[in-house]
């Protein structure tokens, strides 16, 4: 499990004084980011090789509004890989361990240019083997 | 069934070309919006009367990719609303007709002190008989 | 002078009830990006054959809030084209006639490659004539 | 002077593959929150004091494009307070010592009912003390 933490910034409120739920997602993405380039599969170097890694669905559960001083926790692990595809599963939490947000998130591989899917075990076998070490199947709230 | 629809800004793209999908998750609260205003129930008036309605769930699926110069439309109708909650099902397509998200999101109605969730029943009688009228079981993609 | 009016969306407000100012950085470039596309210079044409024309400087004066529930106007013009920078005049006002910003941004056209200044007058001469036939030094607030 | 320093986000990034110049706002705001609140004024008490300080106004200079996989740094002083307006002057950089941007912001305390400008040496002795101790006239570029 992988866990990326900031403190809210203030435009990312809204009028009912909370966090806008729009930038769940952004967060999402922010510790996707991290978590790729820590375990050595940075965006830049996929992108670089002519891999893009959209996302192609997203559930997500909003259970608490997140407010302008809390300091969020997206604590995520990636249950799955095919090869093309992979899902990551996640929860945000708060300072105070309140669960704001909880989901999963469904991503592939496709090609820079004709972003049509790819295998990135034939397209690029070293970036595949770390995907593959990166499996964690033990969730994101143990 | 509502329609809502707009041109893709420049800022909402990213480097990828596309557009950002965080961006879906608000245009989805524009149609939202524009909606209930259309149909009688504006946020101005709902929040004046101390009641907010925020998002609980959102479950969707990025089909296709945005892309600026594309003018989108989001059809959007509410199968379902039970006075304290209650669902809007959606389609994004662009000018070509093509998908490039769908999904559901989930709402309440909360008290814009507490936060916790109010039978618009009990509470605003007025906007809830507003709300039962809007109830459209036929879906979004006929 | 250009036009271009929309609504606040929910989204662009922060916690003190009021749209974030970065949104009218956002709005200005939403009324240039129409108001190109409008004289037939779409950024779309522009960018396809190699010239980006990217911000380089910003003065802007914040004169009242924008709220949600508003429709503002950013009125522009175009006092300055030298054949390679622009500058754009505007003047934000909501539906009651406030001014909500008011300034002038500052803009370069450059190779989408290199980065670099280019004269749009060699590089695309048919751009330049119709960017010339667009300055207008009567400014915004009349 | 006070550093803030942190990476680009994807999400901020834009089709011409740079950082979208509305983000630099956002950055400044980022940056005067963790002043604030390093110096012992953080937004959330002067906001519970019934204070705000919008900005009134901003100049700013783009001189380089950001990047994805970038880290920033905003540097910024006051040099300006005079118990009701303040102001910033900042530069951006990126890790190469480029400057992204530079400028200044201005800014007011107004009341949090009314939005008027209040005098903070009278109506909060105690954080207007706190603001002169801030006053920096050596700037942001030494």
């Amino acid at each position: 499990m992988y866990e990326y933490s900031r403190e809210v910034y203030y435009y990312e409120t809204d009028q009912m004084a909370v966090v806008h739920h729009s930038n769940y997602v952004r967060w999402l993405e922010e510790a996707r980011t991290r978590y790729f380039a820590e375990v050595g599969l940075p965006y830049e170097v996929t992108e670089s090789l002519g891999v893009l890694s959209p996302i192609t669905g997203l559930e997500i559960e909003f259970k608490a509004f997140g407010r302008f001083g809390d300091k969020f926790t997206v604590k995520l692990c990636m249950p799955k890989y095919t090869g093309v595809r992979f899902d990551i599963e996640f929860i945000i939490v708060n300072q105070n361990g309140d669960t704001l947000a909880k989901g999963r998130s469904h991503h592939a591989f496709v090609d820079a240019k004709t972003y049509r899917p790819v295998s990135l075990a034939k397209a690029q076998p070293h970036l595949h083997k770390g995907m593959l070490e990166c499996i964690d199947g033990d969730g994101v709230q143990l």
